[in-house]
């Protein structure tokens, strides 16, 4: 092939990637919204099919070949096209290396486990479950084993949720965590708890609805380009590519801030997702490099701007008008008081800003010491417990509630709870770096978030993942990563709010 | 390959194509009902991609030589398998004859038609859509030449939406319709517009979705594997397999009646594609047989259901229900009265029962002329005018109303209006039948539609596509094709009905 063929092999070979990719993620969306109960094993066979020809496309000869090719012409290339391949030789690899049967009973493995978490859930009995998590555990040693088995396991599964992530990283990080977060925690506990009746009352889904979409607005999202919806848990998926993306909430009855602050987070996703170069749609550079850099937009916009006095002070009067009867008798100091108040409590996706990353301090240990072999999955749910009693100072009362919350592990999401805290602590460093050259205070005072998102747009979202994450996010936060400026926002913030 | 890895390849192959096509019919869904408005051209790139996909499993070489080892154990297969076998030879042969490229216009066409068409009914202004619906005409007779050589291009078609149909069927037919829907309509005019005040009002989005998910139980469809949604125009479809069915309607705030017989139209569809046989999933075999007889089924229940007498005694305490201060002045007399008025009116989609085939009749003309060359796509719109002046003696203001209302064309939808007439002819001989073991007055007056689901069940729905569609309206039928009994049956009715 001449370098131009090769060329257009490897455009014609993203979108037929990103083609399959489109159908699968939209199988997934419509089981979580609109399908009727009764069709996730009709669901479930095509779902493997067609993860089978990605599978196929990815490992035919034909595909390593044109990879080869393109690294002989390395030079002539561009730097995107250089990543672009760099990016398909290392899925290529990973999956040339997983036998097909290990391949398709790892993939089969997680609709049973799912299931098997999901009624173990119900019935609060770990172990029903502790069998298919241990073959989850073993399955994930084996596969790391084939992918990269020069690599420690967990390192493995940690890098393959953030480019270059490792234990050594996450050790120092989490080490930080423990040490202010826990102390200054105890001190917060010493004081009374806020009142949250701003937040509480009876709020039909029709106004909330209408809330949602207001939000959406202003955060800038383009309603033309990204739908919401409404599922058990929300998320945020793009289709396709970058144009077509979907977030979903819930709306609680008795609390208007869990579906706005829903919105506000997985808005943050979907502006990150939307960001993209229009050029890099239908390449696999398109979207967010990593679940890491993603969570650090989704929790900046969630935390950093909309649990902010400044933001208060721009919102309270639109939530004014959407709930008039309620929220007469409040103001935005009020509200801001209220969606700050922290309170250990035994649910992650319930957790406020400071106590979140405990939460996730906790399965960091859990997974790492499991991987190591140094825990048994029989001995998890007392870790488990032991850690939210040391940590969060709270006592779990049922595996409901403790080690079977989640359904991370069951899914195969090994090494992807980190992201969520180091998400949040990248998120301060932009900020501090966005600062220097927009007042941010000011935006949000005034409501408008373009020269917010125009940082954000600049110096993230728009390369989506040309560069590889802690480059990208060395070059937006003008320096490496530093735990403590996340730590001092945190102390500085719940010092200020508690008057510590 | 021995028979039994014949056998079994014949089996992954189906299982292969039933994903592809739950992937693409779950794309035209998800555009239908939940996407943002900004989004058709990123799916219709994933659509193009995962077509040709399907196309090169159709033709590639291991299909045809699976095909040709399968008919050399002809002998030894099943029945059901011999059929499979027929059905994968005809669809791949067909996909064989038509160059790819000739394919993959033919594909984009349809995209851009459909864009074309939309617009220039808009503006009511069929010069502009012209060109594009003259290239579909043209594309449409070349693709029966290809693949059909030997046959006139527009019995290809036909043919093409039910196996065996062809203009000598069809001719008679409407013939039939002509002499005696024509005359009867006249006759029905004379007499004084039926009251239908019961059927307006201000009727709430959530009242009438309570209607319809009341209507779906009272249908017998099974709600975990059947959903609805709202779209501008109702359609059914399902995805997968006949374990997931979605079927779609439109709340008119003015008049229930709409979505209530869209409800119960597009149920008749769901229930016939639910119907099939469990042991007929993800194979050829699964689903409906043609067009023709999808048509009678949702036909049935729409009109011959319904539009009943004995229906109306059960349906109106419902309604009052759920309108009760709508309904409160009425009685079921006026309710029947009032969805059956006959009204001549120039929208297809919204035409009463009598009417409902005259608007097929004109299609069916003016298709019939274009594919032979004798009408040019220039003269459309005055001919559609004049045909609509005689038939239903309504004059057509504009091409809005009149040859640009449907999509069908520019869908590449030719010798399709044809099912629309003749299902609902089939119904009338399936009625005649039902009636000899089945007392379905007595049925809708109870409300109990369970032994008329399980007759149409046995004869029409398990078989999926197993007998070709007119041995199955034979058998079911118990006996040839007659359009008397439809004719019959609406002489019948509407002399009753307006004292004729």
């Amino acid at each position: 092939m001449t370098l131009e063929e090769s060329r257009s092999a490897l455009y014609a070979l993203q979108k037929t990637l990103a083609a399959y990719h489109h159908a699968l993620g939209l199988l997934f969306y419509d089981g979580a919204t609109t399908a009727p109960r009764g069709t996730a094993g009709n669901r479930a066979r095509t779902m493997a099919v067609l993860s089978e020809a990605l599978y196929r496309i990815h490992t035919r000869p034909e595909t390593a070949g044109l990879l080869e090719e393109l690294n002989a012409y390395r030079a002539e290339l561009t730097e995107r096209e250089r990543r672009m391949t760099d990016l398909l030789c290392k899925e290529t690899d990973r999956l040339r290396h997983i036998p097909q049967a290990e391949y398709v009973a790892y993939r089969q493995l997680g609709i049973e486990a799912n299931a098997v978490w999901r009624e173990a859930k119900v019935r609060s009995d770990f172990a029903a479950y502790a069998p298919c998590l241990r073959k989850r555990f073993d399955a994930s040693v084996r596969i790391a084993g084939y992918c990269a088995p020069e690599k420690d396991p967990y390192d493995y599964w940690l890098d393959s949720n953030e480019e270059g992530l490792d234990r050594a990283f996450c050790d120092a990080f989490f080490d930080a965590v423990r040490g202010r977060v826990v102390p200054l925690l105890q001190r917060v506990r010493e004081k009374p708890l806020p009142d949250n009746a701003v937040l509480r009352g009876s709020f039909g889904p029709a106004e909330q609805e209408r809330l949602a979409h207001r939000l959406m607005d202003l955060l800038g999202l383009d309603r033309d380009h990204v739908g919401l919806s409404t599922t058990e848990h929300p998320f945020t998926t793009s289709l396709g590519s970058h144009l077509d993306g979907r977030i979903t909430t819930h709306y609680y009855r008795e609390d208007f801030s869990y579906s706005m602050f829903s919105v506000i987070h997985e808005g943050g996703h979907a502006l990150y997702n939307a960001g993209s170069d229009d050029s890099l749609a239908y390449t696999v550079l398109d979207g967010g490099v990593s679940m890491c850099v993603h969570e650090s937009q989704s929790r900046f916009y969630e935390n950093y701007l909309g649990r902010s006095r400044a933001f208060a002070d721009y919102l309270f009067p639109v939530l004014r008008e959407i709930f008039p009867d309620h929220l007469r008798p409040y103001g935005a100091e009020d509200f801001h008081r209220a969606v700050n108040r922290v309170e250990p409590t035994l649910i992650r996706t319930q957790a406020d800003e400071l106590t979140y990353c405990l939460h996730i301090l906790v399965r960091y240990e859990l997974e790492k010491a499991v991987m190591a072999g140094e825990l048994g999955v029989a001995d998890l749910p007392a870790e488990w417990n032991r850690l939210y009693r040391d940590y969060l100072g709270v006592n779990v009362p049922d595996d409901r509630r403790g080690v079977l919350q989640d359904c991370h592990w069951a899914d195969g999401y090994l090494g992807y709870f980190p992201s969520y805290a180091l998400g949040n602590a990248y998120g301060a460093q932009f900020l501090r770096r966005m600062k220097e050259t927009v007042d941010v205070e000011d935006c949000l005072r005034r409501g408008d978030l373009d020269p917010i998102n125009a940082w954000n747009r600049e110096h993230i979202w728009r390369h989506g993942r040309l560069y590889r994450p802690r480059d990208l996010f060395e070059k937006a936060a003008g320096g490496p990563f530093d735990p403590a400026v996340y730590t001092d926002y945190l102390e500085r913030k719940f010092t200020a709010l508690y008057n510590l």
